[in-house]
């Protein structure tokens, strides 16, 4: 059983701010966008959780090991050094997707993402100290086979953006919908997932169905762990595991 | 007639760097990524172009105005300022995708995107100035319609990310097939789209698709100008002007 | 008694780094030297610590309540994102300026500031858990008396400029010889110093010897704690009481 | 004849805005600053410009070869993606104390630096195209002989601190005072000062200086050019002469 901790983070009001009182540059709103998603990577890891972009304006992360004091530190963070302001909402559930489920449930009690006057929100509970356990979090850091001599190599960046793309597409979903895990694209051929407990003949229908799907390849490497940076390094050793051995799946133990 | 200026901007030697010793923490690799992405979207920003983060260790910018020597010195910036060098090609071409397809061909023939010894190669050349003219980028600015009531305030934030995904997903690949079109998404529920000289009818014809395909309802604002950022900012106030109007094209004269 | 634990951050044969293989652009090193601070000051903030610039090639920081743990994930993380690493020495002893003396001659031993063998080194000792008390850290918040209306508002800004300079000059001397306390200005108007366990009296004293040896009138509040966030943001309220009152020296109990 | 833009750059209201509604987090200001600082350095410096931080709520930019137009990008972009605004004056003048001077008094006329309604405000000029020459802006890049053998190999490291702060709070205060020059710390033992026509025999005078009055050795290299980033380069060089010929003083010509 796993028990994930996860915090939806939501920019306020974000939508009609990027274009008040006229639209504002591309460019900035990029450059604010990546470097606040930079610094809740900071504030957020440096507690053993993860955050990951997905829309920048709004982000979920895997919060387990932070209390809601974190929480709101980090939130008054943000507030003392960005232009804009965002609410948090914590929960954990049967399945990520399920603790997520409940996040975002709780900020859209507390009104509408494009409410001028909602502000700030800090919903939820974490986990206590005495509940928590090293299953807690499962992590499953995927790659793309032979992405570099296969695709960027070969193709033009656009053409080799593409297959991964679709290759995140079709595993994103798979991933919700068969086990209720959430996946999130993180850079070059590289696809994290937060997931249930699940075992490595699972991870192998996975890899077989988005292979028959789409025609990516993908490997993965599986680890386990007390909070999400625990498991994402087990995952990456486990990965490497996968290149040496030359595999497909590895479960770290 | 567009004449699009592409960079192709390539981390030298990124995956082996991520995994040598042994693999480095995520929250770091995350923060330094899209850091490098901020950095690039404000030293190419600040000369009227544009930078699209897509895989992050490749990323794809629109680059009319910005000489070769503006270009040098924003590779010596980052390298005097990063753990890691990168390279960069520039090229044009009939469509986007073509000048794209140059630039990364030029990266290519200098070596694997994993070769260790190829680092901060630049290739490539700019346009010159008398041949620029105010029709060379064509940026279309699409969001989808409603996402706030529709996906944000209903459903959990990865099922709205899966909606807006996969209307990304269709987009991308339907732009770059039947228009040499290079579409990206920047975050919230928008997408920009460097394309060919293409008429309201063809944008038409393109959010059509999309809602057939997969159930996504874009509208999209269309921009020309000598640079990205003219073209970009013009594509904005014809996404207002859609949004006042409630229509689904509109292209900034 | 106070406890101050010290770390002397030191980067790594930065001199010659910054010339090699020829001078590299002034705006590139302000760059890469703020922001290393500005992510030190969170890295180390996030843990109830304070850094200071001081000559940002060398900075000192106060750390109680961070683990050497938690330094060498500081160090690690520096370490993956920035082009130079860093050398990091923890001391503790009966003054701050004792501590410091301890944490630098531990990196002295370790070799030359220049020797460009010599790489992250960690040394030294954190404070155990069992022997931290809420009297560690004492610091102290001064500024200048109507710094804006008898500066910033009237003299150029370099003149202003001066004066506090001149202010900073005179108290950061003082508070060192006379206390061993160390004394950092921090922007504005502002000067943050580590002290000793010094009473209201010893504070007064300090801000006359300013007066009459320069003619800069300070006022100071005062506070303590076991960690340096807990005792700055009490000695900022004490400040705030010694603006309410009119008053030159508080000290927060 | 040199003729030095000068930039006084304000951070509206920002004194109460740190204690407003209360004190905010030291770390989160420090953070905030000197990302700023970092960001105006790239915004200012990818137009051949220098900032210096000096006070950080109040700083000094040279910017030879920014339009207004350029100044009010740059201060709109900060706008966009801080949560504090920004006044900018500009002017010009016989010595750059002199330019200093009227661009701050333009500040003062629009209103106190603490005027909650006074928020960016734009105003000055800049030198035309057809004035500029290769001659207006001379800069002068100074270090302290024998740095880190005498002082930071030595004595603890906020010895070696003052040591190089007297150096500095005597070297500005004569440049300023004999010369209408401006020098500012850079960082590690390095001053760089912008100056007024100045010939090798009034550095040799003022590096003399500075050694009777506090006993700290420094050299000097000198550069001229049509902007900061090139007489900055030029005077990089000169002192690497400096360091080359074991002489004092080198101009770069």
């Amino acid at each position: 059983m796993t028990n994930t901790q996860v915090t939806h983070i939501q920019i306020d009001n974000y939508g009609p701010w990027t274009v008040t009182p006229e639209p504002r540059r591309e460019v900035d709103l990029q450059t604010m966008q990546s470097r606040l998603y930079a610094d809740l990577s900071q504030l957020v890891g440096n507690r053993d959780g993860y955050v990951f972009f997905s829309r920048f304006d709004n982000m979920i992360a895997i919060t387990n090991g932070l209390s809601m004091d974190d929480h709101a530190l980090i939130q008054e963070s943000v507030g003392n050094r960005y232009p804009v302001t965002m609410s948090l909402s914590v929960a954990t559930g049967r399945s990520p997707v399920n603790a997520l489920g409940t996040a975002t449930e709780q900020l859209q009690d507390a009104g509408s993402a494009q409410d001028e006057h909602r502000r700030e929100i800090l919903r939820g509970r974490a986990i206590e100290e005495q509940f928590r356990s090293p299953e807690d979090v499962q992590i499953a850091h995927f790659d793309v086979n032979e992405a570099t001599e296969k695709y960027t190599d070969q193709l033009n960046e656009f053409d080799t953006f593409i297959e991964i793309e679709q290759g995140y597409a079709e595993l994103m979903q798979h991933m919700r919908e068969a086990h209720g895990a959430l996946s999130f694209f993180v850079g070059g051929d590289n696809v994290i997932a937060i997931c249930p407990a699940m075992d490595a003949e699972d991870y192998r229908a996975v890899v077989d169905h988005v292979s028959e799907a789409v025609d990516v390849d993908l490997k993965v490497g599986v680890g386990r762990g007390e909070t999400a940076s625990d498991a994402g390094m087990d995952a990456k050793h486990a990965l490497e595991a996968c290149r040496a051995a030359g595999t497909d799946v590895e479960i770290d133990d």
